[in-house]
């Protein structure tokens, strides 16, 4: 199938409202925990999405525009959030979140992008070649991704509460999948 | 920890405006689709959730307060949906869903549950004694494992879009875990 950029900013322009009618207000024992040491709670999740948005999607589709693949993008930083979420209350990081995407995704309609536009390449510093099509692709698929972790992280705060129901519950068998 | 039946009830509450805010008018390309033959669509978890609001756990919740162990609950029927849902769109579904949800939280503040009626035991056909705030609990829990299967049935469109980052996205790893 053709890859559709319409279809991928219909779902970009979505996932902050989506974030804001789950989490504005729901208790901490919601949104502050996480899986155990080392992992993520609903609160830094959208501050991983947040810091996406300031540094990672937009800068590498201008990289991809602007010089193709005679430049390697910069890794992205997984742990930006830790800092840059510091003193922030996550109504604060979802103002942030919806205002920073709502700016990118003016951006990526400013440029006016054709399909021919979708096939051109940049840089990836593991990779090698990807496409700007694949760059905004996966962007959307990175907001599928966290929601996917999101509801998993969740879930794991009532995995004694459910009692018997747990091996009904796929997500409560769900390890986590991500490198 | 004690389960804390308004830690439920604030997500219960959240559910449906958050689907509303993901899916109402998303283009069919990510909310008809499912993952192959007899799975599911975004549009059949809709219909999935609404069903199990019109008939699934106000009334186990009710059978346990008025019957308690002396009663059986009802099997729950997975495939309700494709007879329920027909020649509704997915937004009268996701209406449907927000407008039940609602009554059905009217109902359980109505009961006034104390913490020992949280308690108090009725009966699944399968697992045998279950309590209230299990019931409860999974209900909530069950939002959460279709948001974890709604975000991995969209990402699946995208297998091929992203090209070599799919390896980097957790939700592409996922098999679905449900039994």
């Amino acid at each position: 199938m053709q890859y559709d950029i319409q279809q991928s900013t219909a779902l970009l322009s979505r996932t902050p409202a989506m974030l804001d009618a789950l989490l504005r207000g729901l208790p901490d024992a919601w949104t502050r925990v996480n899986e155990g040491p080392g992992t993520w709670s609903a609160y830094d999740i959208v501050g991983h999405l947040t810091h996406g948005e300031r540094t990672e999607w937009i800068a590498r589709a201008r990289m991809i525009i602007e010089s193709g693949e005679t430049r390697t993008f910069e890794r992205f930083d997984r742990l930006a959030q830790e800092r840059e979420s510091q003193g922030k209350t996550l109504g604060q990081l979802l103002d942030e979140f919806a205002l920073l995407r709502s700016k990118n995704l003016d951006q990526v309609r400013a440029w006016n992008l054709e399909p021919r536009d979708l096939e051109r390449r940049g840089r990836h510093p593991v990779f090698g070649p990807v496409t700007l099509g694949q760059l905004l692709a996966t962007w959307a698929a990175h907001d599928l991704t966290h929601l996917h972790q999101l509801s998993r992280v969740m879930a794991h705060q009532y995995r004694e509460a459910v009692g018997p129901w747990n091996v009904y519950l796929g997500v409560l068998q769900c390890s986590g999948h991500s490198r």
